[in-house]
């Protein structure tokens, strides 16, 4: 055998992962100081491979106790790590994950690809169990609305928040300080199949609590406290007090993220 | 304030209870000698409301978990004892029991109802996570199935276990000692949304293990291991060795009892 040439380390492999969990026990998807996170999580299975991993990088920072289907985050590492097919790297990871977190899909991506500065926009969904007793099997994925909601209404006041618009008025305080709050939703789609009511909503991007404060605004016109005509004034307004308050973290999911064709992949 | 007669303890009051839960952490439904059941646990809350019950007695039994969204029980106790609404019992009973289980209907039936004998009917609901990956949000809820099934020929063979046919060959060993093994199948759908896929079985009675085995068996047809046609085959050789595994106990919720409508509530 002839003898290898050192490893250049500079020579970097970047990878695209798709991610799913159940953020129950999680203080959220971001690192921080006190509590387990997602991104902890993951990191430390990456380093079980990849001993060099960088410190990753998530589409998106999700709340505590808010799941998801298909969380981006891409990961760097020196090319010489990089001793297993792309196709194995989900199984590899899993087999260092909790339950609770599975990497769903890998592929390998140009240098110059960020999970969340190319990504062109999300899809989220939250669930609302509607009835008055809470359902055991769902109780850690959907919020518990025990009077009766009128979704129709819902529907209607849905289409409201639909296209660019200054979502000011739907912004937690957090980010009052920033200059632009115009955001573009594509779809605010409500869908009742007996008591599980699912909202699903897809935009260009997301205040802090955003799309918990359209959920909240929907149930309060759900539960005849605000009319549907009610959600353009309340947008023009540009003051949070006038939104319903923020639906619970519990009920949200991250369900995908999206990026031109080109890193598709 | 006239002096109150003894409460006549042989006049009773009958309740029929619809209960769901997540067995994930139960040894089943019905009391058993080890383990925690569902049963004994909403004995334990009823008897905080009405000391004198008596043992309840569930529609069906459920094995350790399997779930329900709608187990049917009666519970009788002394009418002295029923100092409440029956609209309240369901609230009452929930303070007391954990949040994996909840009573969801309440309702006064004569004392000739019995919630096994008079059941005309029951509905089963099987979930299937067909995706490479688990899903981390239903990993309790759903067989992880990691090869592609072909959903279409598992549809076709579904409808060769509607009717009135003998199970012997989807029997459990515990139930090939009991003579009538004929049951009715009303109901036997497959339904995909993407990677999840829901079987709904509807019938008059299920031998042990039946609905489990029904599943297992459409998953070789699924798998290809199996054609369409080899059903009506299959339940003529009256042996359990022909048919396909049973499906895990964890992706089966009891879904529904069915009443006449004079029970019906």
């Amino acid at each position: 055998m002839s003898e290898q040439p050192p490893a250049d380390e500079s020579v970097k492999v970047k990878l695209k992962l798709t991610i799913a969990y159940d953020g129950t026990n999680y203080k959220g998807w971001q690192i921080q100081p006190s509590g387990m996170t997602v991104q902890q999580r993951v990191e430390e299975a990456l380093r079980r491979l990849f001993p060099s991993v960088e410190r990753i990088q998530g589409s998106s920072r999700t709340d505590t106790g808010v799941h998801a289907m298909g969380m981006v985050a891409h990961a760097e590492f020196p090319k010489s790590e990089y001793r297993m097919k792309t196709r194995k790297v989900p199984l590899a990871l899993n087999a260092f994950l909790p339950e609770d977190i599975r990497v769903v899909d890998a592929k390998q991506v140009p240098s110059s690809f960020h999970a969340r500065f190319d990504s062109q926009g999300k899809q989220y969904q939250y669930k609302i169990w509607n009835h008055h007793s809470t359902n055991p099997m769902l109780r850690g994925l959907t919020w518990h609305v025990p009077v009766k909601l009128n979704v129709k209404r819902m529907k209607m006041a849905a289409q409201h928040f639909l296209g660019r618009q200054d979502f000011r008025s739907l912004a937690a305080n957090r980010d009052y300080t920033i200059e632009n709050t115009t955001r573009t939703l594509f779809r605010c789609d409500v869908q009742a199949s007996g008591p599980l009511i699912t909202i699903v909503i897809e935009g260009d991007g997301f205040l802090y609590k955003m799309c918990r404060s359209i959920v909240g605004t929907l149930c309060l016109v759900g539960h005849g406290k605000k009319a549907p005509e009610d959600i353009p004034k309340l947008l023009q307004k540009k003051d949070r007090e006038f939104a319903g308050m923020s639906a619970p973290p519990h009920g949200l999911t991250l369900q995908k993220v999206y990026y031109s064709n080109f890193h598709r992949g």
